[in-house]
């Protein structure tokens, strides 16, 4: 357990900021008694709210900005006009080392971009992804990979993809040694386009292949078949969107089921305490907190229309993965695996061939 | 309304083969007066069941075999040895025009690849796919295609998708003028890679342009944002899939919720009629059927662990297609584009350029 772990909270990113955040941060500041917070933003909004969670005081500081990234900037906008956005100044605080990790619920495009100009990719990291985690049937969460931050993705991008999903599964899920899978359309051997062949010859003669479970199906995401399940950006982008979308609707037709008649709302009476603590377990609050994996830095990206509960829940991530290290296991990892530094074209290829 | 439609029925696929095939068939002829059916398969397992159902005597016939595609069955084995198969024999019908369209629960890759050889593609057609549809917070369904035919596709082939995915919208679902989406990782025009801008380019120009949404994300399948949703073949595969598995958790944990203590169960007593009439809306057996389209002759594959209602309404999606005349429909819209015949790769990079 590290002690005196400092995060940086972007006051202006999300829905409901800054008062999700404040929150957010009281209600960790409630569970770890050592954890301390800048907070990055608008004092003229801040402080009246601050003054309201006595548990924080004296754990924090604060940074003064006005200037805010919105939802709607492009990344390239972002990089060139937000330099003294709250955004920037909360990732230049995990540079400039006042920080171990920056939460941020905005923009996600503006997000990674100024995080990688200003962190840079670790050492041997040749593509930063964002990863995240999901129920699924068993007790853990499945942990998901490249949520969208690259569209097109070669074979050892992939297999960085699986190290960098496996420390965070270990890191941020603490799951001793989690199985990973590659997304592809069916489970034999000869399924799939080259690139995820290639993938998966790669992932298997690297350091981390006893623990490659092999090609995993869509469903295998919410049975829970492994603990990391890698894919480019442009699926894992897709397929997110789908799930999040699917339960929203089958949620939406159990609502109108349990309110549509008199006997069904007696009905949900009865049932309510039982279905709330089994539905739980699907509560998109308790899955707050992507990491922007690969960079020299821990940026950890909330959903921007989440509540308070989910906000301390993207915190709580990020002080698992200062806590665990994430950075150096996966720095230890590409090293180890004989092909971190880059695999040339022709060598990508023989690995299509021979894969 | 086609009169005196015929239905090829292989009774030696999916998992309740024959017994879901003749029921189901049963059930299709009570509602459609006119409709005959040829049942493919061993006799000595369908003559017994067959005499159950009074209501479809006279109105089939039966060719005997006990040649059986398995579902372990590669594509290419089933090419070769599975010349007398019941599937291929009820494939055959339709090259020969003694029926009017296939059904089958069996083995899909099997089942496309001798679909390919024996019926080929329609003229104008590279690729041919699958095309399914599923359930949606609207009325009626969304149209998703490829799911999974056609791991790479180029722009020309997602555009020739865009037009079966749309003939399939107004054969099988009765809707009017379909809307087609591009599923994409954003909704704004840089989104995206190369192949999907191109793709989006070449439908705009077409003779679709008009009904073209533009590009759509994961979460609106389940919107119900446009009618038809156009991807390749491995990420409608693997979202397909992640839909399915995300909805089954769900009613795993409902199921879990309502009968987790007395009083859910007794909750559950007043809700479930209520909760049922909701419910139904997302009833898998009232999605089977999903299309192989393009090819010359009308193919529909059914879900392979479905029951006699789910397979009975893929005989009806089969129907729906003749009655239709989807093919035709397929046809002429290619021949209008311009661009029918194939796009070379020049053309096609420029196509990528300006798109």
């Amino acid at each position: 357990m590290t002690n005196n772990i400092t995060i940086a909270l972007d006051c202006m990113g999300g829905d409901e900021a800054p008062n999700i955040v404040i929150r957010g941060a009281s209600k960790v500041a409630e569970d770890n008694k050592s954890v301390k917070f800048i907070f990055y933003g608008d004092l003229d909004l801040i402080n009246p709210l601050i003054e309201k969670y006595p548990n924080i005081a004296g754990r924090y500081s604060l940074v003064h900005t006005t200037e805010n990234i919105s939802s709607e900037d492009k990344p390239s906008a972002a990089l060139r006009r937000g330099t003294k956005s709250s955004m920037r100044l909360a990732i230049d605080s995990v540079k400039e080392g006042s920080s171990h990790a920056v939460v941020s619920a905005g923009n996600t495009g503006a997000l990674m971009a100024m995080s990688k100009v200003v962190l840079r990719p670790l050492n041997g990291i040749h593509r930063p992804a964002i990863v995240t985690f999901m129920p699924n049937r068993q007790k853990k969460a499945t942990v998901l990979l490249d949520m969208g931050a690259n569209i097109d993705c070669d074979a050892n991008v992939l297999y960085q993809f699986a190290v960098m999903g496996r420390a965070f599964a270990k890191a941020a899920l603490r799951i001793e040694d989690p199985k990973i899978g590659l997304l592809n359309v069916g489970s034999e051997d000869l399924k799939g386009g080259d690139v995820v062949k290639a993938a998966a010859a790669l992932i298997k003669q690297s350091s981390i292949g006893p623990s490659f479970y092999g090609y995993v199906e869509g469903d295998d995401i919410s049975k829970g078949t492994v603990d990391v399940i890698v894919t480019d950006g442009f699926c894992g982008n897709v397929v997110l969107k789908a799930i999040e979308g699917t339960a929203k609707m089958v949620s939406g037709f159990l609502k109108e089921g349990l309110t549509g008649s008199i006997f069904a709302k007696i009905g949900y009476l009865f049932a309510s305490s039982s279905l709330k603590s089994v539905f739980r377990k699907m509560d998109p609050r308790l899955y707050n907190g992507a990491m922007l994996v690969g960079l020299n830095g821990i940026v950890v990206k909330s959903h921007g229309s989440t509540d308070d509960v989910g906000f301390a829940n993207a915190i709580k991530v990020a002080i698992s993965l200062v806590e665990n290290n994430i950075n150096e296991a996966i720095i230890k990892e590409i090293e180890s695996s004989g092909f971190s530094g880059s695999l040339s074209d022709v060598e990508q290829n023989e690995l299509k061939i021979n894969g």
